[in-house]
């Protein structure tokens, strides 16, 4: 909730003087040729002005006509594990705060912290997914940007995400699980390989793929700037028009 | 994320324009006497200033001096199963809403549908609380209000709630079991003692009293609109100051 206050009207109202005073000075001399008449009104014009202007911002506070919201929206990544959601997401929030957007970052890693009794069956992927989605879409109709990360296998949970944001644009990192597999540093399909891990989505259970999906990234043939660039550039051209 | 729009600046150039133009012409006319002169001035005045009013209106659009946020906070209802929460926060955020504030509004009733796998256990209550304080948390966090109603009878998950937020104002609807069972126009209390339904806070289990609550209502002493007062009194005195 912003507001101006009226430290910002007084300064604006010096400003604005010091442009204005010089710009009637010179309307007056050109017409009269008299130096100081010139001054002489540009100095009375400074203080009765700057009230006058003062008053006149204040007032336009309390204006809502032109004041305009940027349309918020869910960027949701989905993919493999290791297929480099977190990176490229984290890329493409860099950039959209570098834009002074109002955006808030949402991964997997970050949620599941905080309610470790949540598990990887199906059902409670579906329902960790779900709340997710919820969060996001709150957030949203609030006018918040949010940008999401969850490898979200699921097309029943990715609909129920979809369905309560207003703007859903969803982000498919397309790859395979061989080469997500060797992307993999923490070693985690290695763990899902010999059991430690169960419902390991590749390797376990299937990752649904989106039928539709707004944004496909290969993965494997392009870079990571280019893939924010790619996304960046849908967003610039549905959401966030010229200011 | 607001902006404001170029009509808007266009708008508020003619609309300083009319009152400074008029200044303008008085002065000159007063140290003049030529009343010719003054209107020629203020004349070219009229289009020299209006152009240059526009710039400097598009110019302060990217200073951030002076603009400021209300500091936000989550407003959380807690006590027994019809102790009248909803409808003092509703009241609530009906006043925050003519304040014209940014608020979100989140009672149990409206969460608990979209999860309805979520049951009334112990552990199952204090993780929809826990997901509930979280989803405040990233709202309050992005300069959203929240006025949240939850039974939330456990300290455990409240602590959570409060400990997530900036500024958690816990609201504690004193009253007591009869009371709110006499009140209880949907019969579930009745449902309750029967059997029906398990883990009812009062008659099942425990409520757990806050110990420290920021505000405490007397629900059986005072009415609705003193009590919705008393809380809008200590929002103003503390995170709504003057703007």
């Amino acid at each position: 909730m912003q507001y101006e206050t009226k430290k910002r009207s007084i300064l604006k109202a010096f400003s604005w003087r010091t442009w204005a005073t010089i710009t009637t000075a010179i309307i007056v001399f050109i017409f009269t040729g008299e130096f100081a008449l010139a001054i002489t009104v540009g100095f009375i014009e400074v203080f009765a002005k700057m009230a006058l202007y003062f008053f006149h911002e204040r007032l336009w506070q309390k204006v809502n006509f032109g004041k305009k919201e940027i349309p918020s929206f869910v960027l949701w990544f989905t993919g493999l594990p290791a297929s480099g959601k977190k990176a490229l997401a984290d890329a493409v929030h860099r950039q959209l705060i570098a834009d002074k957007l109002k955006v808030e970052r949402l991964d997997s890693l970050d949620v599941r912290p905080l309610f470790p009794e949540t598990g990887f069956s199906l059902e409670e992927v579906n329902r960790h997914v779900k709340r997710a989605g919820h969060l996001c879409a709150m957030l949203e109709k609030n006018g918040i940007i949010v940008v999401a990360s969850f490898v979200s296998p699921y097309r029943q949970s990715r609909k129920f995400a979809r369905d309560r944001a207003v703007n859903f644009v969803e982000v498919y990192m397309n790859t395979t699980v061989e080469a997500c597999e060797q992307r993999d540093t923490k070693g985690h399909y290695a763990k899902a390989r010999c059991g430690e891990y169960q419902n390991f989505p590749g390797v376990d259970v299937e990752y649904e793929k989106p039928v539709k999906p707004e944004i496909t990234i290969e993965v494997d043939k392009v870079t990571i700037d280019d893939a924010a660039q790619q996304i960046i550039y849908y967003l610039r051209k549905n959401f966030i028009n010229e200011r």
